[in-house]
């Protein structure tokens, strides 16, 4: 059994190679909802829609987020009421949002909701969201705090980070079913996302930390950073600015402790001595998945590195 | 000043004539929530819609409601989540549904968000709602009670109507501005609208009838029904099973008491002396639609008739 800590693009795409190589039965999603926002009064959740297109082969590969030929007549048409159109959603999104709104306005806990999404995507693996309840994840800027879809699609990202927070991680719990995934998986995987701010909810939510850190289970991470650069998303500059070294190590380091193993890059292949100092083995290999075979090929290399120890 | 009560495709005609022969700024329209219904969790107001689109110019002249040219992507998507596809919302359509239920849920009353809307559309009239509280029309049949939107989309109306009930009416009050513009109004106009579940509902609201009745504006009704038929909707049928007379005579004596004036079609005229039995004026003209020639000149013929005494 496989468990994934899942942000939004890199990880879906890391996971339509995992489910490719094992059954889908046996795969876990750990997902952030920390970037979860209301738009237009619909509750939006970006990086479980993200992995759920991803994984019914529906997502738009070009952007890695929305649905393939989506339109946006409902997001033109908002305007005329005075909404900005920065939050691009697209109509069959949209769809997915106002299903999801009205769940949760009758009360239905995320959870359920979210297993009721994935079922209705025909997927055979466990989606969770990390809390059922609101973390939100946000950024602290030169101006103060922003809500993450804000930095993220308003501001385009370009605000001086100064501290990433997550308000009301504090009084949160997991959603039913995440500390067993950690706790009793064989495996688990946190994939190629942002360390800080897509990874990084998921292990503020009360519990998670520790469960992953007390887990029998092997445990590895892929870092998101190749060569000093993200493939795509915030995750370098962030880091930059927040103190840490921009690099695999830099990723390393954030989740020394938590991790048994560290997938590295070819192109980091330098920092690998590094890596093991810090008390990791170190995986490396091609983590660049550009190709639905790369991707296949970096999750059978995931998780034959996890079998070799 | 002129104020009309209206239902949908009928009533947003014969405005769109109305506004053609007076400023839309001295048109009051206190408009049907009877009808409106949750879908999909949205707060949709079919009657209040088509009227607004109708006079910005935007209603799909086929259909008689929704926008021209809209498409049907969020509802088609909406079927992957089991929602049934019987109520055809476009997706413009439904940006306006989206705002308005956003609105709602931050408290905002009714009339301020159709006053907004109105607004939003560039038109120049005062659209009231005939209640910012919930009276919902409910059709009785042999199985029992069903939601108006049930009763006319999905079983497209083939129910044997055995009452029409008003739920929610008897603790409801008027839109701040709607008794007002009952009693403060030169004239009244009924639209040609379905008695029963478009007017009716609206003259269900505490006070609305009283307010009718002892206006000292000049009140005129447009027969909906031509020639023992109606144009467009149930009126007919409904009539019928309800034990009315389906004629502009039937029509005229639900209205006996509330109006001077009874507008009826060149087809009755024959109608003309058992109407004015009534103790109401009648006047005999063209009610049929069909152009904006027609509903201008009808519009004219309706002032002209109110002017007359």
């Amino acid at each position: 059994m496989y468990t994934v800590f899942a942000g939004g693009v890199g990880a879906s795409r890391f996971l339509q190679g995992l489910v490719q190589v094992v059954p889908q039965e046996d795969v876990t999603i750990v997902s952030n909802t920390g970037d979860d926002v209301e738009m237009f009064g619909l509750h939006v959740s970006p990086d479980t829609d993200i992995v759920l297109y991803a994984l019914a082969g529906a997502v738009n590969p070009e952007t890695g987020w929305g649905l393939t030929g989506d339109t946006f007549a409902v997001v033109d048409q908002l305007q005329r009421f005075g909404y900005e159109r920065w939050f691009n959603l697209g109509d069959r999104d949209l769809a997915m949002a106002i299903h999801r709104t009205r769940l949760l306005r009758e009360g239905r806990p995320m959870h359920e909701i979210v297993a009721g999404l994935a079922r209705s995507w025909g997927l055979g693996c466990t989606v969770l969201p990390m809390t059922n309840g609101r973390i939100e994840t946000r950024i602290v800027g030169p101006d103060g705090e922003l809500p993450f879809q804000d930095y993220m699609v308003r501001l385009r990202t370009e605000v001086d980070v100064r501290e990433v927070v997550f308000a009301g991680a504090t009084g949160a719990l997991p959603a039913p079913g995440v500390l067993d995934a950690v706790s009793g998986a064989s495996a688990v995987i946190l994939a190629p996302s942002n360390p800080l701010v897509s990874i990084g909810p998921i292990l503020a939510v009360p519990g998670v930390r520790e469960a992953l850190a007390g887990s029998r289970a092997k445990r590895a991470a892929i870092s998101p950073i190749i060569a000093g650069q993200v493939v795509k998303g915030p995750a370098a500059n962030m880091m930059r600015t927040l103190g840490h070294e921009v690099s695999a190590l830099g990723v390393a380091r954030l989740y020394a402790g938590l991790i048994d193993l560290m997938v590295i890059d070819e192109q980091d292949r330098a920092l690998a001595p590094a890596v093991e100092a810090l008390g990791l083995r170190c995986l490396v290999t091609d983590t660049m998945m550009t190709s639905p075979e790369r991707k296949t090929q970096l999750a059978r290399d995931v998780l034959a590195g996890l079998d070799a120890f």
